[in-house]
């Protein structure tokens, strides 16, 4: 389905693949790309063609940009998370962008989180599948998806719209990471609202963390995680043991550290399966350390993967 | 911001715009188009360069795929719905197909509604809305979004969420159409969850009317409607009525007639605050309905999205 050998491991499933990399880079650092075109790093440009339209240029800029901070951050990370938004804004020449930085980011042993947060119902769920990880039969030949390792999913749909993102993630050796509760102050509005009829109380977030224990299924025997994975935001570390006590084999994906006021140190019992159980993403304060240290990006950039990475691995 | 004059009417929101047009159109049915490259139109091909690739070659068949059913089915409908799915699979390709496709149903005078679902933490969230009814600032000038009338929105990461969305829809006089009921069986996971703390009971998706009806605020004095909408599967009738109690002003979106089983007849109370206050959707049961009746696609679908319009039309 358009994924390149893994040439690390034998291994199959996305768990996996992840917890022999984070042993393999010691690091559970997820390297977060949200290209501003309007914010870039003052890196080389100029790779665009004489006459470039506004976009094939800004298209040129933001792979450079992405390549220049997986070059300096990378090293200290495991993964990097696209958010796709950033790409999409620049039309078609953000998807050839979108789709050069993540062929990057492997050739570098990075695995691949494509921040896509889709949820659709069935035919469109699948569809989004063959976008992300898979391929598309046509009658002029297979079409190749954009090769990711995993993708992010919205759950508001149910289990129907969200099994054909497993199975289609699952059929190319990749994971779903399905929001759970999210990171910004508006997860109060609707994932914590607390739920009639569930005894012993509960909140929308746990019957979402239920169903994601549920598509999960069984732990693979390599790892100990399955490959049904959940977005938790890092700026809510009080419900992080509840989370892992209702997903007990899910990697977690945390947002929130740095910009919007997360700490690594908070969020410790998310590792208590594993070192792979929980990874922690970090966008603006990596990107952007050099706005307050006065660095040069790159090595401002370094530093704070590096920070988070040891910070991370002494839990 | 990208988006044309439109010279049929003055007004300048969505909502009013929407009115208009379906009264111009007598039309309240919107064309779903979600291609499937391996089930297209016998269309004419042959418009792709010499030496195209599968994705180029592909993506070419889904625009001239497209342009037959407007022509076809367009006539009888007020908008079109492109599933984005159905063309991000197909990467660069599949976004430059879309966005002609935008303009080709822009240009036979129907609005475009583009069938996203997406949603994210503020900051990404206004860069999906540059995406799809903005622009991008770039050093290099603004590049253009995909120019799109109104876009659906998923609202499960709550309201800071979606203002972003919504803001960047009104500064463009676009509309957003936020999920509150979908037509899929599981629907019933989540959004049919009853919550606790609320007086005389309420459901998961009641609380996303409340903030559809909240977001929307006072309707246009031209039109009585607001340019926020909803997304109201029409699988559950049974709804439809409490759904219009709690969101007066807002339009609505019907998906789920035909293929998935809902009927235009059984959704009435949608069409109370007047003609342009409920879109119906319909998808495969226009551009496959060749596929019962033997006839060709193009007199099929130009047969089923008259009778789908008539019977809207006389309610």
């Amino acid at each position: 389905m358009g994924r390149q050998p893994d040439s690390a491991t034998t291994t199959a499933t996305f768990a996996d693949r992840l917890a022999d990399r984070v042993v393999a880079r010691e690091s559970q650092i997820v390297l977060g790309l949200d290209p501003d075109p309007a914010r870039l790093w003052p890196v080389t440009l100029g790779t665009e063609a004489p006459g470039a339209t506004p976009g094939q240029r800004a298209g040129a800029a933001v792979r450079a940009h992405c390549a220049a901070l997986i070059d300096a951050a990378g090293p200290a990370c495991v993964a990097v998370k696209p958010q796709l938004a950033c790409f999409e804004r620049l039309g078609a020449d953000g998807w050839s962008a979108l789709r050069a930085t993540v062929g990057y980011a492997r050739e570098r042993g990075l695995l691949v989180l494509a921040d896509a947060k889709r949820g659709d119902i069935a035919v469109s769920a699948a569809a989004y599948a063959q976008a992300l990880v898979g391929a598309t039969a046509t009658p002029f030949g297979d079409v190749e998806g954009l090769g990711a390792d995993a993708f992010t999913a919205n759950p508001l749909l149910g289990i129907d719209a969200l099994q054909p993102l497993v199975d289609g993630a699952r059929a190319a050796g990749a994971g779903v990471f399905v929001l759970v509760r999210t990171s910004n102050p508006g997860a109060a509005d609707v994932e914590d609202l607390r739920l009639a009829d569930v005894e012993g109380g509960g909140t929308v977030w746990e019957r979402l963390a239920q169903i994601v224990a549920q598509l999960g299924g069984q732990p693979s025997a390599h790892s100990g995680l399955a490959d049904v994975c959940a977005v938790v935001g890092a700026t809510a570390p009080e419900h992080v043991a509840r989370m892992r006590e209702l997903m007990p084999y899910a990697p977690f994906l945390l947002p929130g550290i740095g910009a919007q006021g997360g700490r690594v140190e908070d969020i410790a019992p998310a590792f208590a399966p594993g070192r792979a159980a929980a990874l922690v993403s970090a966008s603006r304060s990596i990107a952007a350390a050099h706005e307050a240290t006065g660095a040069p990006p790159a090595n401002a950039a370094r530093a704070e993967a590096e920070r988070l990475r040891a910070a991370a691995w002494s839990l």
